[in-house]
């Protein structure tokens, strides 16, 4: 293959099926590296050339530096031992949906610019409206909808601003409201919240973070309060975002409360389940989301805990006229027939980005593949574990639980003092055989087993507990 | 394989093998479908089931209705007689990429979930500065840098942002501000800079569309003139967009004369070049970013002329600072020793979204399959084929061609009046042997044929040629 020349099919082929193979070797062998990477900063960058090469390289060439320069830089995410952060899933038919969609190629920005893609995705976001038992306002044959976003940051900050629009007559700034605008989350709510205040123009200065019970849910009754005094001092409160599972513990704020105040009060009510949402397949969960009705949007992230490759978060809104005429600029260039006749759904106006992935295959495979029922089973085990490891934490005399645990994120920690925990959270993922990582509740430093790998068996969580046991004793001593 | 079980590593084998060999099949077979889908609204989700499957298929089923159902409804944006929009490339390397990406299912937020994720991108986003000849305050080891957005859209919500943040007090909305901030950009510039202006809360009103000369670029004069009237009128003018390579016509704004009024205003100036960037490989074309040098910011997106598929934007910097401040929000639960210690690039602080895909692996392997040589071949020769279908066009009495065309968009039309233009881009298009879209200029519709297939050759430019002109006599008579 001269330099410059494009892969022949061959080539393509005889590549692609390594690659194929190099992947599902991985997923056999991922359990034995450490699973945190343990490169110092910059010593990926010192194995790359300084300058990129002005001729070609052969193919064998490249591929030999996955395995040289890019796995000892690699956390493994989906080693069955990732008990960080919360999960990031992978699967069989996902990697393959994922494929599908960069082999095709087509960008779907438009209904017109690849039909199926459209079609697919509104398809497949109303399944997830059944398997979910979503309100139905949500589904596409209502006057709502789901779309895919790259992340919950994405669909919280399309919540705000469609939000914002409609507080201020749908001018893009504040200019149509009375003072400052001002919204609301807990005071365990994601960064993204603020964060998409941020971007939304609306001021550090106007996010209110609300206090949390003991459960570290938020408080209604702060939040009537909060509210009632924006008011008197002439701000106009137009959002709150009701959290489902937060990152730093799995509170599960008060959602039907939280619906009363902001239905009287004429406010947008958005739920971040970006985690937990996944959990709502299984019935016995639903009365976690308690008051989800009175929602004006939700989002969870397939790409989280239902075996979907990030990125994939599914974003479901009441109105979905208000999302598009937040969204929507329409340029010459983009007219075409099915759009002007209305008779389509173009996704560009449902969120920031204008180009879009054939992202629907990933979850359409996904779910065919497993099936409703697999799902289920898949979710409910993962709960199964984590309540297991609880059980063992509550029983020995050396740690405590820190959290309320409903589903599948425990927070505990060994009864000492901080720096002991932070100690043994860094000799724990020091060791390569398991990975944790740690939160902050009421001012205690907490540590966070997150169950939700693909892989993850009762023996991994075992396993991990007598390591972090064993560790401790050997800290204590 | 029993419902709900994941795929054995023999049965991804297996699959895998078969989605590698039906890609490179479509790679060879895609000249054959017509290039738009012919699909009516509701044609696909009239095959799909009303409720997802309770029990998981067999792949062998799930793999079948890709032909069946996905195939009717896709735009073959990888034909090589797709000439509408701008092309979104794709190549054998980049999608290896991309699936190596999706099978290691790492998540790159932090540079400690997976330093080579960061690490890699960083480096190959300095391979762009040096291949592109930007400036070399965009680099790395200067206190600018690159990073990958999804889009455009997002890079240029980055820059109004920044430039929001600095022109007030890093508040996050306009109370810093001596009234109203007011944003600039041509009134052929592509609908994501009024868009992003919209999501940063600056106001529809607030956005002004510079009039452009004869050659559909700014007219430096007039961003003089309206940047002068909004301070008389007590209004803040922050932010300019100049566009390299519009989408209607691939128009230049005058670069250097615009930097020259933003350096006198203390205006932030940032660069769309989201197409016509990869052409800055080129020596030859690099005149048309004459100016680059002042400018605070820029993005062009290797996913549209560079060989490596969507989502792909390269979005550069000259203060990463600035940047890092406008989208940082640090929650204990993603401290970690490296952030803390500031010797890592974290780059969930560059753009809106938290997590992020491993894509520099795509990037990275395009470079170095093609080399910087084979990358300028690619490039010059849809110069080249762009070059000769408008010497064709301008030699046949019947058309005329519409704006200067120095690179790879022809704007021409038919020597007749708008309804029969419509009428023979529509009968192309249905003809399904090439595919053409529109914009208007001058009140004018007018054909746009954008040059950029990877697999586009000078015979598919001619017989696209032949085409027009023939249905063109076939209209007429």
């Amino acid at each position: 293959m001269p330099t410059g020349d494009h892969m022949t099919p061959e080539e393509f082929r005889e590549a692609g099926h390594a690659m194929i193979d190099w992947i599902a070797e991985y997923m056999q062998q991922v359990e034995e590296f450490p699973v945190a990477s343990r490169v110092e900063p910059g010593e990926v960058r010192a194995m790359l050339p300084a300058h990129p090469p002005e001729q070609g390289e052969p193919w064998s060439e490249i591929a030999a530096d996955i395995d040289r320069v890019v796995m000892p830089g690699i956390t493994h995410w989906q080693s069955p031992n990732f008990f960080g952060y919360f999960s990031s899933n992978s699967s069989g038919p996902s990697i393959l949906g994922d494929l599908l969609s960069t082999g095709l190629g087509v960008q779907g920005m438009l209904w017109a610019t690849s039909p199926a893609c459209t079609e697919l995705e509104t398809h497949v976001l109303d399944w997830l409206v059944d398997i979910l038992g979503l309100p139905a306002a949500f589904a596409s044959d209502s006057k709502g909808g789901g779309v895919i976003q790259d992340t919950a940051s994405s669909a919280t900050l399309a919540a705000i601003l469609t939000a914002r629009e409609r507080a201020t007559d749908w001018l893009s700034n504040a200019e149509g409201a009375k003072g400052p605008l001002v919204a609301y989350t807990s005071s365990q709510a994601h960064s993204s919240i603020e964060k998409s205040a941020m971007v939304a123009g609306i001021g550090k200065n106007n996010v209110r973070m609300i206090d949390v019970d003991s459960a570290f849910a938020m408080r209604p009754q702060a939040l009537a309060e909060a509210i009632t005094a924006d008011r008197a001092a002439g701000r106009t409160p137009f959002f709150v975002c009701a959290s489902l599972g937060t990152t730093s513990s799995h509170a599960f704020d008060p959602l039907a409360s939280i619906a009363e105040i902001t239905q009287r009060e004429g406010l947008w009510l958005h739920t971040d389940a970006a985690e937990a949402g996944a959990m709502l397949a299984c019935p016995e969960f639903r009365h976690l989301a308690e008051g989800m009705e009175a929602a004006d949007s939700f989002c969870f992230n397939p790409h989280k805990h239902l075996l979907t490759n990030f990125d994939c978060d599914a974003y479901f809104v009441r109105d979905r006229e208000a999302l598009i005429r937040t969204m929507s600029v329409l340029p010459e260039y983009l007219k075409n027939e099915q759009t002007m006749a209305g008779k389509v759904i173009d996704y560009r106006d449902w969120h920031v980005p204008l180009g879009r992935r054939f992202r629907a295959l990933k979850l359409w495979f996904v779910i065919r593949h497993y099936g409703v029922e697999g799902l289920r089973s898949y979710l409910r085990e993962h709960v199964r574990m984590a309540q297991l490891f609880a059980s063992w934490v509550d029983q020995d005399p050396d740690f405590e639980i820190f959290a309320p645990h409903p589903l599948t994120l425990i927070c505990f920690r060994h009864r000492s003092d901080d720096a002991t925990n932070r100690e043994l959270m860094q000799r724990l993922n020091d060791s390569g055989e398991l990975f944790l990582t740690h939160t902050v509740l009421n001012d205690q430093f907490i540590l966070r087993m997150a169950i939700g790998g693909a892989k993850t068996t009762e023996s991994h969580v075992q396993r991990a507990w007598e390591k972090i046991r064993a560790m401790a004793t050997e800290l204590s001593t």
